[in-house]
């Protein structure tokens, strides 16, 4: 077996074995396969695609090509959840708490958002003292004392992604669907949770901007998934808007708390709800329509919140500013954005409102960026609302002028006539 | 501009300006672009395909990346042969002492074989004394006495195709047809002749097998050379047969002779005319059928071996070998095929027949191998012939018998009871 004959293989749109693939992956990880062998092979899968079966063991491959972790030794159902980005998306701080307050195990490993997509990493980053780089001991404690805790992605996690990721991002050959879903799903493999739950964005601000084509993206990840034992399914959901109102660190954690205090928006609590019942019902807690009753009596009872506040206490986190958001810090220069006209506000552009915000200094355009915790976008309207002109859209936080008058030449809204209609929020459950 | 925006038009099927297949071209020669993004290019070609118009600038570029000849001073026509390569094809030992004997230049630069196929250079280097490294200044004069000369290709011709014909290699991107016709003629115009004659074999021992990839593999040089202001045309020749019976280089170089003086096989004639008559018409003396006329009269007449020698003579080559080519010493070990049965041979597998004689000595596997000039295969019979059981159907010379038994598990024919169709050696002439 030598990697030209694999290549060959591929270019010729036959299907690759186990054996052709590990070899594949092997040799990106240990060097053996250089750069241009391994860009040449990413581009005849961009054009030749990949069977289920190759993409699942392809994704296989790659999970055990660094850390496997493992949480047997919790005695526990554990769940993971992932969302394929968005904008305003902060479900995993309102999903993680009510799923965890029902003895259901969210070992959470999170990412820093770059581009027009926020991470939970940045957004929890915005509590004073809380610590998202903890030991694999500290870890284990707690989730045997909270069933849950959200830290950042650590260790030698599917490093063949890394490498195949970097190359793809300098050769075209990123949008590629089983490139996508193998990438994704090798780290939620690597991650070892029994079930994960996809939240697959569609819309304007999502990475598959058609229905279409995330429907695709789902039932390629949930194969994957069950292919490699793991019970998944997915929500293909709504992010053709921003979900509720705040964009931004300190903005979003402020909104996730109103949701935990059932008086967050509206669109933020039903999907939050949705996310919380699959993770639910693929941890074995029962249908998804009973799981979603679950789900809504621990928001609404205040066990869900309280269970944040566990989550937050454990890891350091200062709780008073849980408790009382009015303590967080919002970036001092603010604009607001007017409506230049009366009438219906008919569509936010969700990718322009998170390139708005990443510019605001609440996101990042290179990794090595820094973030401001306390600016982004806070939305005054939303889609459906009747305006009059003059009536503020939204308020802007930042530091300076020109950073406003930046994200305000980006920022994108329509104003029409006739009121729009009505948004789905739930498109498609796929693989329950 | 930069690479991954031309990597992306490409992919996604739009064609690239003058300025893109510039930038690309020499981003390969002064490693500005890495090996990676010329690979997934590449890739991306072999599936995207080019343009007419696209090949013709990208070969343009390829062309003038390294030293570009120019025959101006020599106030004369030039005219310059290209064969895709065969097994048995000595046909510019034949053709470039009949064009010069009709005052047309001919400074004709070859390469030494490799795999299946053999190359000029190495035939020619089994005349004792023939130089085919020479300088820029010997060369001029040889073209102003002989009007020709047949040296080994050097200098800094085409280094863009040098490097992309490396990667190519090794990432299974040969087999494209715009990357095949302007490997060919990047190098073609580099070497500045005013007309060009391509010789596209088709057949079992072609580049192209069959013969719709050979007219369009013809169709896309000669458009390109055309595009650069070259006189330029095709012939589609058999190469389904070995060209001739003698396949090694002094064996080779003994029928060309035999050829010159007007007794050589019909097969061999028949093709060196039509490929004479072909760059006798480019280069401005008549119709193809008169020229025709004209080399026929110059190969009969003796004009054409004497050519031959004084082409010989100029390189320092003993033409006394041409006078009595009894004097070349074949290989001593010396073996027979014989028939296993009584039919017509109705084929001789070419590709088998050139990796036998390759086996034998006579040619190169790998680039730094050496050749035994005396080394090769003899056919005894040739397709159409009735033969008996254990009639011998070729003679093998070589070394040793361990040679002789590799190229016999090689070497593969057919005998039937049906006596085979006759074979059409110029199936198609393009350009003319």
């Amino acid at each position: 077996m030598n990697m030209y004959e694999i290549l060959l293989k591929k270019r010729n749109g036959k299907e690759l074995d186990q054996q052709e693939l590990s070899y594949f992956v092997r040799g990106c990880v240990d060097g053996s396969i250089p750069d241009y062998q391994i860009s040449a092979m990413l581009m005849a899968i961009y054009f030749q695609g990949m069977t289920p079966k190759e993409t699942a063991v392809f994704t296989q491959e790659m999970a055990c090509s660094g850390d496997m972790l493992d949480w047997k030794a919790l005695h526990q159902r554990t769940v993971d959840k992932h969302s394929t980005g968005g904008v305003g998306d902060k479900t995993t701080l309102i999903v993680v708490p009510i799923v965890a307050s029902l003895g259901v195990v969210v070992p959470k490993m999170s990412g820093r958002g770059l581009g027009h997509t926020g991470g939970t990493i940045d957004k929890l980053s915005a509590i004073p003292g809380f610590q998202t780089q903890i030991s694999q001991e500290h870890l284990w404690r707690l989730l045997e004392k909270n069933h849950a805790a959200i830290i950042a992605q650590s260790g030698n996690l599917a490093p063949a992604d890394k490498i195949l990721y970097a190359l793809r991002d300098v050769t075209a050959t990123v949008d590629s669907l089983p490139l996508i879903a193998s990438s994704i799903m090798s780290k939620k493999l690597a991650l070892g949770a029994n079930a994960i739950l996809l939240d697959v964005k569609t819309g304007s601000g999502a990475l598959m901007r058609d229905l279409d084509g995330s429907i695709r993206l789902a039932r390629t990840m949930v194969e994957i998934g069950k292919a490699a034992g793991r019970n998944t399914a997915a929500l293909i959901t709504d992010m053709d808007t921003p979900l509720g109102y705040a964009i931004g660190n300190a903005l979003e954690v402020m909104e996730a708390v109103q949701t935990l205090h059932g008086t967050g928006p509206e669109d933020l609590t039903q999907v939050s709800l949705s996310l919380a019942a699959g993770m639910l019902s693929l941890a074995g807690k029962g249908s998804f329509e009973h799981c979603f009753e679950l789900a809504k009596e621990k928001l609404y009872d205040g066990s869900a919140f309280e269970k944040l506040k566990e989550i937050t206490l454990g890891q350091g986190g200062d709780i008073s500013y849980l408790e009382c958001p009015k303590k967080f810090s919002l970036s001092p220069f603010q604009m607001e954005i007017l409506s230049p006209s009366e009438g219906y506000l008919a569509h936010i552009d969700t990718l322009s409102c998170g390139l708005a915000s990443m510019l605001l200094g609440a996101g990042r355009q290179k990794k090595e960026d820094k973030i401001d915790a306390g600016a982004g976008i806070l939305l005054l309207k939303t889609v459906g609302d009747f305006v009059h002109k003059g009536d503020p859209i939204a308020r802007f936080y930042c530091q300076s002028q020109s950073q406003a008058f930046a994200a305000r030449e980006e920022f994108q809204f329509t104003i029409s006539s006739e009121k729009p209609k009505g948004r789905t929020l739930i498109l498609q459950k796929i693989g329950f």
